[in-house]
């Protein structure tokens, strides 16, 4: 049993490489809920759609959304939204597709009905044969506030896509998160896992808000022997998304040294690309053993092989 | 200046007839909202809909929704819904398709960031390009609840669409519309309107939600004389929805003139179809004028030939 922590497009790679390496079955993801927003009435929940829709093949070719997808809503809502106040939402900046849609009318329903999160994504798992046990971390809402350098605070998804997180930051913060609880089975898969994992996400976006509720940093830590991460920095630079410039923003050097630093109160181990071999010393530095291996996920093949050395690095 | 007390469909046909005879912007229409409820988190307004999408040239071939419309997204919520617990309202029994469901996208975001239903109303109406003024009867929730025989209290959709309307019932109720407050320009239209006309809709589950708003009741009531009723019953039967059945459920003869008993306190005048010129006697008797003429609206020259009969009948 692997218990992977998990945000968006790199760990739900790194879940389908996992999966072809040890079953669906004996695989937890935990995943990040900051992302999630309400849009156009619809709770959405970008993190776990992305891995669910990954593992169950649907996912679309740019790494959201869905495969073979039509915008019949979105075409018509760009009409109407034509009259909309500038200052309104109401618009086409956030792209959801009507296969996409059904998840998020589904999820909206289902939480208007008082189902909570983890209920509603078994549910959707279960719809979508998805194997793997996908817990999102809390049931309660966690939302990541970003700080521009400006100093203007904005939703993450305005920052992330409507930004297109072209703009520098000051800070994060994260509502909610301090009186956040584990959803059920969070816990009890991080005690009972032969290993955890920490997948190549954005450390400061998609994991700060998994390993900050309290509960959850502590069972972590608890088993800091046991854990192996996987850097999302190679060769100073991420493979995906803003993590490269955030570090730079946040005050950290762009590297894997950067990582160790980051994940060391957490993980006993850190996987680096063959890129940042020389950097190994770093990471040793800073408590942590370092293994070193192909780390980029091109295809499922490399996926796979990732996932066989992680899942197989003997613990110290 | 012509102003319309409006349901759905019945209302909509017929001031599809009014705009052909007199312009768009001599018309405002007065909607029921009674039929408004929230499905996978969206904010929908049944009749509002049902009119702009008729006088856009918009409507389903069925009297709802839209023409040339597609159902990508409740093709895959069908996929989904399977999942659901059977007591679960996220499934299709309430079918949206793609085009529809972008009005209902863009509600639900501008009620989100604090619009009214008239404000909301107003913008899909430019995006449309609808002239005709379209006013909610009141920005304030109101909502049918239908007693059934059985006791049963449901809301107006789950009676409607769910059971189809084929289940007896015992009484109707209104929530909210004891302190419903009437939308801004809709006293302001009654007021200064030529006449007023009480469109051929339900008047138990469309127009006694307009009309029990109390400030709108009283504005109608002062100008009597001026307002021109057509029954929706013909023969004794309804031409669309569950009026006839309703009329006889609750306790009437299912006839014009119940309609006339019905609509005496606000209106001096009804409209019957020739098919019933016999009662006339009966609807007199109940202190209206009565009017004969064909009141079916098979389609567009006879919707326009009712209202040309309606907008011009001498007032009293």
């Amino acid at each position: 049993m692997i218990t992977v922590l998990a945000g968006g497009v790199g760990a739900a790679r790194f879940l389908r490489g996992l999966v072809a390496e040890i079953g669906p079955t004996s695989v937890t993801a935990i995943v990040n809920v900051a992302d999630d927003f309400t849009l156009h009435g619809l709770s959405i929940s970008p993190d776990l759609d992305t891995v669910r829709y990954t593992l169950a093949g649907e996912i679309g070719s740019l790494g959201w959304g869905r495969a073979d997808e039509t915008n019949a809503v979105m075409d018509e809502l760009s009409q109407l939204a034509r009259v909309a106040p500038a200052t309104s939402s109401a618009t086409d900046w956030f792209t959801l597709g009507d296969k996409d849609l059904a998840t998020h009318l589904y999820r909206s329903q289902r939480r208007a009905e008082g189902a909570t999160l983890s209920r509603i994504t078994h549910e959707l798992c279960r719809a979508s044969n998805v194997e793997v046990r996908l817990l999102p971390v809390s049931d309660d809402p966690i939302r990541t506030i970003v700080e521009l350098e400006s100093g203007e605070q904005v939703s993450f998804q305005h920052y992330f896509v409507a930004l297109r997180h072209a703009v520098a930051i000051r800070g994060l913060s994260f509502e909610g998160l301090q009186h956040a609880k584990p959803a059920p089975l969070v816990l009890d898969s991080l005690r009972d896992a032969e290993r955890i994992v920490i997948a190549p996400s954005n450390p400061f976006v998609s994991l700060a808000p998994v390993l900050g509720v309290a509960e959850v940093a502590s069972a972590v830590e608890q088993r800091r022997e046991q854990v192996v991460a996987v850097s999302p920095i190679v060769a100073g630079r991420a493979i995906k998304g803003p993590a490269a410039d955030m570090l730079g923003q946040l005050g950290y050097e762009c590297s894997v040294a950067s990582i160790a630093r980051l994940w060391s109160p957490h993980a006993a181990t850190l996987v680096i690309d063959e890129a940042d071999a020389d950097r190994a010393k770093d990471v040793e530095a800073h408590g942590m053993r370092c293994i070193t291996t192909d780390t980029i996920m091109r295809d499922i093949q490399s996926s796979r092989a990732l996932a066989a050395v992680v899942s197989k690095v003997p613990l110290p």
